[in-house]
């Protein structure tokens, strides 16, 4: 009784310990990684799994809270790192998570220690950064709220959670050795789109409103790893809907039948509130929107997810609005919101162009000391298919940039700076005169707090009259969208720059034939990954790395360290 | 001109350099590993290849030579490693490649070079020993010739190597999943099994003499991946068989239509000739058989390979043995070799108790210092199917033993010593009464330069009325196979070992239900692997570790230890 009652006050003390820390917490996680059978779509096939779930764990956390997560590699034979994107790791660069560039890849049976700061309320994700471990399911949500006894800038009654992702039934195995082949094997398109790792292959929820016969009608008790997550809402409430996608490749829209969104947040930053009938969402990219639920309330509404910016050949997913009392089993009245048609670039540019900074946000500096123009081609090595970046594809070397370059170990990497533009004759809208290219994996020195422009270039592909969407996705920050335009970036376009309220963000895409302008400044130690999100075309080299302050990093871990020329260097004084 | 003359005078006194060193060579190999697009057995699949082939490159030396090989890993995050299947490495067990016990696991990107002496003749072979590598295709063959001035004690006009190996159409990633889920699942019979890597899944080169009609003929130009080697001779020549076999799972049996075999070497050991109709081989065996071919020239002649020791449900592999000038294409008028019955385990016995030692040989020391008796059995953990050794499933520890015997990192692995019996009341003719079992990763210390017996004490599986085969393959040292016996082993049976003439090998089988006795001395410093060579086996934990004056190891390469707690405590006095 006595030791009872010490507890109690015990407890009590370190809760008074807590708040006089302003609640800001350390979130202790252990996590397993491992292959495991499961049924994404209906189909059984092998995800890469956390804790035996699929797909990983959501963390929750207050901004502020330090996150700790002892990540432990069950794999067999394969390294992992775990990519935390949207958070830049002020003052943690090892805990970024991109192999190669931030640490060793874990080797299998270690356990690494991801310990970073959230700083930033807003809706992030998870992933897997080495070779296509994000393509085998190695992902989850990453839900930062405002800390104690701050407000969110708009109001809603209930949230829910939607990581949006593409799945295919050939192992990424399988598909690494395609891309990496002479003659190129694509990994075509997704069989199915998920919705927090769930759809449905072999059956339509909305069979019956098909025009064909040959699509069956899902049959799902709905505790299988395929049913649906049903959001279930009380009428006239607002509900915040956070919207993830980590697709290997498919350029999403969303839309929700009967209900207009109201665009509030993307990327973990506020945006001037805007509404919309549909939003576009490319891989990398988050946003969260607010519904109104004003509807019929003994009615269900759709929710439809479909494919952008490519020939679709995946069905939509879909899941259900489901108003309360309504049984969640009464399909709704209407067919699922069509998907605007997959090349409506236009469709895609209106929204991209409505998102602007909410007011009050901070402004991009006036003007910018350095400019790096980064062209984006398809390009051939000795009959390999790559991407390339002012004509070098990104070949990641095997010590990891943070520990070669804060330890000068010049033989790592290559030494010369890449180039910060192409060729002025360089005509983005046909196929390349040349399409030979290099490997190469140079580093993009940046100085500290200075102000750097990316005009990200877009061109034709090999094939004539084909230009692809590439989503860039900036690691250690976010940078401020100046502007999207058509054809070849000129000095002229420069006028057009949004300087007084650019969005912030992690992610933005560039469109066929078109730029993109970002802004950004270096004050974040470390090095840091820009590069395609679309995960194939980074296996094929479409990046680029950017490093800063490095001599400014302290305390890498030894673990983060331990391959390559690192490990050597710091192994050399001992005789085994 | 002159510079032409100078370079032949150089030549000449380099060549006068090697042969004053009589002739022992370093033979420099770079090879790339990875993942490719291959045909096996007709059947597209993925394979693990060694600089684009498959399989990975014969290495051909003379004893004294010693081999380096600058293997790169070129998979995208998978480590890897190389077991050089039979050769000791004395002075150098860090080269011996197994992942968690020699060396960490060569990380993607890097290097390593494996360098050793190839000490001894024989007929040898190499393979992956991380995870199911060898599965995916990581093999190839290492033929040791004697060096020069040397001869066989035995003649032979020419030779053909043939690697024997079994394949699965479902990708060892996989497999392993299934090894390692609740409820387990078994990865089944092969496919199809493999000669020097080549098979016929859709057809059989025999299908006229099949007795049903839904097996093809098959229809190969011959320069298929998948069609088979044929073995061209001459009438009345005298021909060696190097005959090694790398299957993952199957026990094989090899005959010659119309020839007899005359079995010479075993495992890179001369053994006593002796004449055979048909051998037994299984996994992480090699043999040498000399046929005479004194038969019929106008005529061809199946060689024939089936499955033992488990009910088949995979075709023979098959392949000619052609006499000139009769033409390839034609085929054997009789139907090739049968494969003795699964089961008729006295069919085997016969044949290994057949094996002994060429006269003059070394003889094994009279007496044990030490006797490690260990029980087989097939276990649960919490629901999941496992191998132990009195009861303890091994699970390798992510530092190598290497590093951390050496440096006495106590908390890198058990410390407790495994046991060296099991319980006398032991029934080892039915299921285990508690099946239940733990993981454990202890070592047996082994002091250098004494005498170890070890009983393979066999037992029934899981089901009653199964035992199973399992051939255990011991690393850095050959061993002298005492006795087989039935039963449990009983001191009584120590009076029937074979003192006088026991073969070398490196690999033995224990029969169902029945014991193997093994003699070696401890003279080669390292840490030794010792276990199944059924690659699923191993998996399940089916081995045990031998280490032996570590203190004694100097010059372990610092990459080796490169992971784990070697890695963190030699990078331990940098500040990063």
């Amino acid at each position: 009784m006595g030791f009872l009652r010490g507890g109690l006050v015990l407890f009590i003390l370190l809760c008074s310990f807590e708040k006089s820390f302003g609640s800001r917490k350390t979130r202790h996680l252990k996590w397993d990684v491992e292959y495991m059978f499961w049924s994404p779509d209906c189909k059984e096939n092998v995800v890469m799994g956390i804790n035996g779930q699929f797909p990983g764990p959501t963390i929750r956390a207050k901004a502020g809270d330090t996150i700790s997560v002892l990540l432990t590699n069950k794999l067999h034979t394969e390294g992992v790192v775990i990519h935390w994107h949207g958070i830049r790791q002020v003052g943690t660069p090892w805990a970024d998570g991109t192999a190669s560039i931030s640490q060793c890849a874990i080797n299998p049976g270690e356990t690494f220690d991801y310990r970073f700061i959230v700083d930033k309320p807003g809706t992030y994700f998870y992933h897997g950064h080495f070779g296509m471990q994000r393509s085998a399911g190695l992902y989850g949500s990453l839900i930062v709220d405002v800390a104690d006894g701050e407000t969110e800038p708009f109001h809603y009654d209930a949230e829910f959670n939607m990581l949006l992702s593409d799945w295919w039934h050939q192992s990424v195995h399988h598909q690494e050795v395609g891309l990496s082949s002479k003659p190129f094997r694509w990994i075509g398109e997704p069989q199915t789109l998920l919705i927090n790792g769930r759809g449905q292959f072999n059956c339509s929820l909305a069979a019956h409103f098909s025009n064909t016969t040959s699509t069956n009608q899902c049959n799902l008790r709905g505790n299988e790893q395929c049913a649906p997550q049903i959001l279930r809402v009380l009428p006239n409430k607002t509900y915040r809907l956070r919207i993830a996608s980590t697709t290997a490749l498919a350029s999403l829209n969303l839309a929700v039948g009967g209900h207009k969104m109201v665009v509030v947040e993307a990327d973990g930053n506020y945006v001037q509130p805007f509404q919309v009938e549909d939003i576009d969402i490319y891989s990398g990219e988050s946003y969260s929107v607010l519904i109104r639920t004003n509807q019929e309330a003994s009615k269900n509404y759709w929710i439809s997810i479909g494919v952008r910016g490519r020939r679709p050949q995946t069905p939509q997913a879909l899941t259900l609005l489901n108003y309360a009392p309504t049984s969640a089993s009464k399909i709704p009245f209407s067919p699922p919101p069509i998907t605007p048609t997959w090349n409506d670039y236009d469709h895609s540019k209106s929204f991209s162009n409505k998102i602007l900074a909410l007011m009050g946000s901070p402004k991009p500096p006036r003007n910018h000391d350095r400019r790096i123009i980064l062209l984006n081609t398809q390009n051939l090595i000795d009959g390999f298919t790559k991407w390339s970046i002012n004509n070098i594809s990104l070949h990641l070397p095997s010590t990891p940039y943070l520990g070669s370059i804060k330890y000068s170990l010049k033989t790592a990497f290559d030494n010369k700076s890449p180039p910060e533009n192409f060729a002025s004759d360089y005509d983005v809208m046909k196929p390349p005169v040349n399409p030979n290219t290099t490997t190469g994996n140079g580093v993009y020195m940046l100085p500290l707090n200075t102000t750097v422009d990316v005009i990200l270039q877009n061109a034709n592909a090999l094939e004539v009259n084909v230009s692809e969407i590439h989503p860039w996705h900036l690691h250690g920050h976010d940078f401020w969208v100046l502007g999207y335009g058509e054809g070849k970036f000129t000095k002229e376009d420069e006028k057009k720059f949004n300087l007084k309220n650019p969005p912030l963000r992690n992610t933005a895409v560039i469109f066929p034939f078109g730029w993109t302008a970002l802004r950004f400044v270096t004050d974040n130690p470390g090095v840091w990954a820009f590069h395609c999100h679309i995960e194939p075309h980074l296996h094929m080299g479409m990046g680029v790395v950017f490093a800063e302050g490095v001599q400014h990093v302290n305390g890498i871990p030894n673990q983060a360290l331990a391959c390559g020329l690192t490990g050597n260097r710091f192994m050399k004084t001992t005789q085994n």
